[in-house]
């Protein structure tokens, strides 16, 4: 463990151990808290604090949801070849998805497709995690969900669709996975709020007032409504994450999310819908093989070579660097974690 | 047929006719004239004219390209019973997505989600028609394909992605399909020439210079790149259209269907990738049967209260009015087309 001011640095092992610790100290099953704490410990080494272990302090807020199963055991079922399902039986859904995964990526391999869905699963993770575990085993990964209806339509004044995010990713011999994982708002609700902690205006464009009116006030837009990215073709997107990640997987959709969780402040209960591809079986069985991984690998070549980053590209470089150096963390934050421990409580 | 001085209207036979008429008059065979025709006269009357009737004079740049093939005779195979596969033969896109048709939505009606993989179809028309077909049998349908390398990558200077449509469509009992159908470009490449056209400067944001400057000369933008729409996110977007509907199906990306194409000014020649998902299966393996289609319902129903608007209504809106009417056709263009005819040039 090496110091600074502001950040304390861990190893992997010691992240690792305090998020799961956290978790199972308030009475997080072991599976339930490996898996979660797995995901965020990948989000804060890779530099995605927001997805990180600041989300575990929240996590008692969903722990106390009525619904919320500290025991959750999810089983996978196979409904047809092509569609793998598991209900995450009102437990976070990380613990849903690794048990799915295997499955998945078998039938999806033999098939060319296959369709995980999972149901009702307290969510607050990131993405990408999922989908770059199917693209290291061969497959690409399409993974997508609602969340609550804090986002207006284009063209219109209040919410109706969620954040709803969608991540993707491809798989690269001999590199790490192209990986893309972007909410299909305008901008992330956790940073508008910084912007109204912070005391400052967010930019045009990012959301509307509680009378549909444009508004540059980040308070006023958390209490109207948010937009989504790219004007009516992000809000159509948006929509068909609603329907494919709710009712086509019967779920909620993200306003029948916001309806559940009753003001418990929880991490949005819902369904997610992950998807993998085969991307050599159709090639295979044309008798083309190895010729689409060249014509993907020079589409990646083309686009790095005039300067654009591919999207995981940060990801990876920070990864490189808390493999190296260990994982930086806040100071505060770890000091509040630890304080939130139960046995760091008098009585 | 009722006239006015710059239309005239036509009944769907008559438009039908003259569409198929063009296409079987130089050559192409019937069952290739009847599907193209049809998506097509679709366009027309539901007025989308940029990928209506004024598509048929560039057929002949099409038909001429040397790789075409007038009498394309697409074969439907089942890889997987999760892939359908037919290749177009080098004929145009639209009589592999008709024959491949039925074999996908029985599987995908069974299995809860099948995959139709066009190859080597050359592609001009829109792909709201065959997601409106898939939705129409009670399946909710996607559709993407590459095109062109016209679009430069977010943070990028040239070409790299194709103008990537996206199509989708869920069923709706008792009403159209929900459908939208978007270009992931900024800006469609056919209204970018119209502001040439007509001596106006495009908006920034919509493209490049061959310097890969940003540029609002609508001539300087059609020679360096076009942008995606939303900044990064829509280029990720684009990206993933680019390797679904290319080397997942083994076909070409956008750079490759423009090397292909050899300045033949052909429509691009490449893939399409055809999802199509059962959206009631889940639900009914599930015992909720029903759930889904009102919440479905419930969501259509907030977008339009707060009078934002569903992506198909406009396209519904001007069919009603042509199946009521008949439809209408600039009479310039009608003159052009029927001036086009073999039999009315001379020898």
């Amino acid at each position: 463990m090496t110091d600074n001011r502001d950040e304390i640095i861990l190893s992997w092992e010691e992240l690792l151990d305090l998020a799961h610790g956290f978790l199972t100290a308030h009475g997080l099953s072991e599976p339930q808290a490996r898996a979660l704490a797995g995901v965020l410990c990948r989000s804060e080494r890779d530099g995605g604090r927001s997805h990180g272990l600041q989300r575990l302090p929240g996590t008692l807020e969903t722990m106390a949801h009525p619904t919320f199963n500290k025991h959750a055991d999810p089983t996978v079922e196979e409904l047809t070849p092509a569609i793998i399902h598991v209900d995450a039986d009102y437990g976070f859904s990380t613990l849903a998805a690794e048990r799915g995964l295997p499955l998945l990526v078998a039938n999806a391999r033999r098939l060319g497709i296959a369709i995980l869905a999972i149901n009702n699963g307290f969510h607050s993770t990131a993405l990408w995690p999922i989908v770059e575990d199917i693209a290291v085993q061969g497959l690409a990964g399409l993974s997508m969900n609602p969340t609550h209806d804090w986002v207006a339509p284009a063209g219109g004044t209040g919410g109706a669709l969620g954040t709803n995010p969608i991540a993707f990713a491809w798989p690269r011999p001999g590199h790490p996975p192209y990986v893309f994982d972007f909410a299909t708002s305008a901008a992330a609700r956790a940073d508008i709020a910084l912007y109204r902690q912070e005391g400052r205006q967010i930019p045009s464009g990012w959301g509307l007032d509680r009378e549909g009116q444009p508004s540059t006030d980040p308070a006023a837009v958390l209490a109207g409504a948010m937009l989504p990215f790219g004007g009516h073709k992000g809000s159509a997107l948006a929509t068909m994450i609603e329907l494919l990640a709710g009712p086509f997987i019967a779920d909620r959709t993200s306003r029948q999310s916001a309806q559940f969780d009753q003001q418990a402040k929880a991490a949005p209960c819902h369904g997610e819908l992950i998807l993998a591809f085969n991307p050599t079986l159709i090639g295979a069985a044309l008798g083309k093989e190895g010729e689409s991984q060249d014509a993907a690998e020079d589409l990646f070549a083309r686009i790095e070579q005039q300067g654009a980053r591919l999207p995981g590209s940060r990801r990876y470089a920070i990864r490189e660097q808390s493999n190296a150096r260990g994982i930086p963390i806040r100071r505060a934050l770890h000091e509040k974690i630890i304080s939130m421990m139960p046995d760091a409580r008098p009585g």
